[in-house]
């Protein structure tokens, strides 16, 4: 990539600071920035790193206050993460445009249905009846079980397992070692102590513009649909039970769980860790902080909770302030005991 | 599918309360009933559902009394989950019949011995002196390392790893990704500061009927088995470490992870994300809540235990209860230390 | 594999207590020691096991006194584990050799560098410009994405997936399933509340004699580098978010989660399923309990935390101690509120 700052002004509409000549050939972090490349600053805490910066360039909000002098070229932007990433899209596209053709040896079952210029790598597995739709990419070691469908420009990564009768749709992106449609955990305990495999014969659906993590897992319905809506992204080693649905635009941070039968809402953030009993509901534009868990149904929509079991957020700061010298407030009650005792008071 | 209400409740032995010809042909969810469709009732959260359903009919305890009409037919038996698990096996067995053959190209080292009724999905790898015995289904992208064992009728489906020397039981069901046999996590601390990896030359046993879930991980022992007796039932992403024990019919939910030599009895339940650390010893029917922390062996069997560090259930929830106001409690405490300062009575 | 006492003797340079002609053919642990076994007693939890195992001969400290009589031989060393380990190193080195050569069949891009003594299994995948040097073992169903470098001696077991770009150093360990260099989670939220996706156009560099476990997750940087310093081992299902650093030999346990761009020092160790949010610095000989959660930069080298969120470790456990009987502490201020308001003194 060669850009003149001028050019990246052009593509952010940004109001340049500085040499619109200077040569922009690389993007970089502001704590780790090199000459002839471009940064940005969206999180208050990086904004020291500004002043030192080696980057040539670093989009800024329209709002930005210098403190100090600063080396770098500016960039105005209403939103610098939404600019540098509108950037990284462009870098991105000349990088890595997509793949294209069927490399050998691939098993492609001749009552497999494979659309126009799609990539379809070494060893992936297309099953019977299963549909490839236009320029969906299969990377290397990817299976698509029976009947299973993948959408327009959607992209499954080395390694990813789509089990059979499931549906991906378009624009969606599966990171390596994805399993979408493994059997949901249902057992019915006998009288012996044993346990009976309840089949799990409904499927996995994702809308379009999903995004799955690596070594994620969604279990398919036990009937029915287990259901991610249009939108939503999951970060790498998810968890998603049978029978789950989630809302459009909702984000669940890796390493969270799911179980069974919860629905989540709409735009809502699950963090890392986090978990969910089953059989929940959960309100749209709820916030869950990394490793809360969560025990009961969220009814009322734009709240946030934290803690383990979770509470709504400032609740739980203010037990969690307490907690962290709970053996003084054991220590001052003790010695209220002893000054009424000392006093002939106690009961 | 297509079965007749009547010969529905001869497979269940159940009582018909309704028409006995209604046409079934779906199985459904009781919150998601269609008509044509049978769906159960089991858990009495669900209870409301029966009376809107639009399923054609649901199988009920035979205790259920109705406080509404309910439109749906009934099927009564004693247990409606298992009855319901039973249709499914049923269903089940109608679209999945076992796969056979072997599919090219598959990698089966010459000296492997296949078994009879086996399916070997294409880019499968069965190493040098590995046994599929009869009736085994590897799926596409499963390998299967020297010198290892699948027992009769087991699944593994897309993607599993058995590394070498370990032996998979009879009727056991691994989902795609799962990983037998890796590494266990030992390194020795060296005066430097870093570390001399210990090998790990034990393997790992799966007995009959256990299932694993998908991408879940389950280390070889150092010296020694690491060993999931008969029934054990693990789900997605959990971690199994290095001369584990797990004793039989005990369940593991997603993302529970088992440190090293921890030795776990029979018929225990490990909630979702749990941790327990190494070289423990846990009781047969021991329940161990979501999230919790195990840091001590249990002795005494069939208790249930919560929170991290982990204590019996009901104490710990005692204490959850104070700390959701643990704040309020503070405020009592200095309200009443500001009394005795008062009346000149601190000591 | 066949020793004499006397030779493992040499091997470890131990002291021998006991019959040197005593012929050894398995190691074993010593709860579960059997004759004609080598074991080693090194965690004092084990020391009453020495009184009964059947094992021929224990590897134990230069200053460990019985308390009773032990009937197997002694092997005296300064530290019994590393010893151990050097007697596994030795065995396992017989049991597998490394392996070498091409299976078919495999994949490999006629722009790739393939080095001198090197394993690729069937169905293994080496993209465009890729290196695999000198000694490397890449097992059945692994994938290098193109322009990616896995050094010399370095072994991927059976489905590791390494995307494009990235760097593996010299004698890592993959264990299967592991993903290096999938996206990293990065979204800039829209007015809208959808999600634009921020390509993710780094990379991730492992130096030398890392380790990762089976089905961990390595994310690329967004730009810049995911970098995981010589010598660092992850355990199964851990979870290394974008722009991560990980410093020289620190060890991180099962499932424990590190969000992204926060920097880890070294000689660090991370407890299972403790979770670290982003951004954060923590100083080297930092240790982490299983199920911590980090919220806050660690500026001291040294130091041990522990709970969620983390504090210093003895003051956690002070407050963990209070927490377990919390409900009694409540019911003495309820009691001293009782006594005060029955001499009439409440405010």
């Amino acid at each position: 990539m060669k850009f003149s700052l001028s050019q990246i002004a052009e593509i952010l509409q940004a109001k340049i600071e500085g040499d619109p000549h200077i040569e922009i050939h690389d993007l970089s972090q502001i704590d780790a920035g090199k000459a002839g490349s471009i940064t940005f600053l969206a999180n208050p805490k990086y904004t020291p790193y500004i002043y030192s910066t080696e980057a040539s360039a670093v989009i800024v909000g329209e709002d930005f206050v210098p403190q100090q002098p600063v080396k770098a070229a500016l960039l105005r932007v209403k939103d610098p993460y939404t600019a540098f990433s509108q950037l990284l899209l462009k870098v991105n596209e000349l990088l890595h445009p997509p793949k294209k053709g069927i490399e050998q040896p691939a098993y492609i079952d001749e009552t497999a249905t494979i659309g126009q210029d799609v990539y379809i790598g070494a060893f992936a597995y297309i099953g019977p009846g299963a549909v490839i739709e236009d320029g969906a990419q299969i990377y290397p070691h990817s299976y698509v079980g029976a009947y299973s469908r993948v959408g327009a420009g959607s992209v499954l990564y080395a390694g990813v397992k789509v089990y059979e009768h499931c549906v991906i749709g378009k624009a969606c992106i599966l990171h390596a070692g994805a399993c979408i449609g493994s059997d949901g955990f249902g057992f019915a305990p006998q009288p012996d102590g044993s346990f009976l495999k309840i089949p799990q014969i409904g499927r996995v659906v994702l809308e379009d513009q999903v995004e799955v993590g690596a070594n994620a897992t969604i279990d398919r319905a036990t009937v029915g649909t287990t259901l991610l809506r249009r939108g939503t992204k999951l970060d790498n080693l998810v968890q998603i039970a049978h029978n789950v649905e989630v809302g459009e635009h909702t984000a669940i941070a890796a390493q969270a769980g799911i179980a069974g039968s919860t629905h989540i809402g709409k735009h809502c953030q699950i963090g890392g860790q986090a978990g969910l009993v089953g059989h929940l509901r959960i309100a749209d534009r709820t916030k869950i902080d990394a490793q809360s868990g969560v025990a009961r149904s969220i009814r009322e929509p734009g709240h946030a909770f934290r803690g383990s079991p979770a509470q709504p957020y400032h609740r739980q700061l203010r037990s969690e302030i307490v907690f962290r010298k709970l053996d003084e407030l054991q220590k001052k009650v003790h010695e209220l005991e002893k000054v009424l005792a000392d006093n002939g008071e106690s009961a």
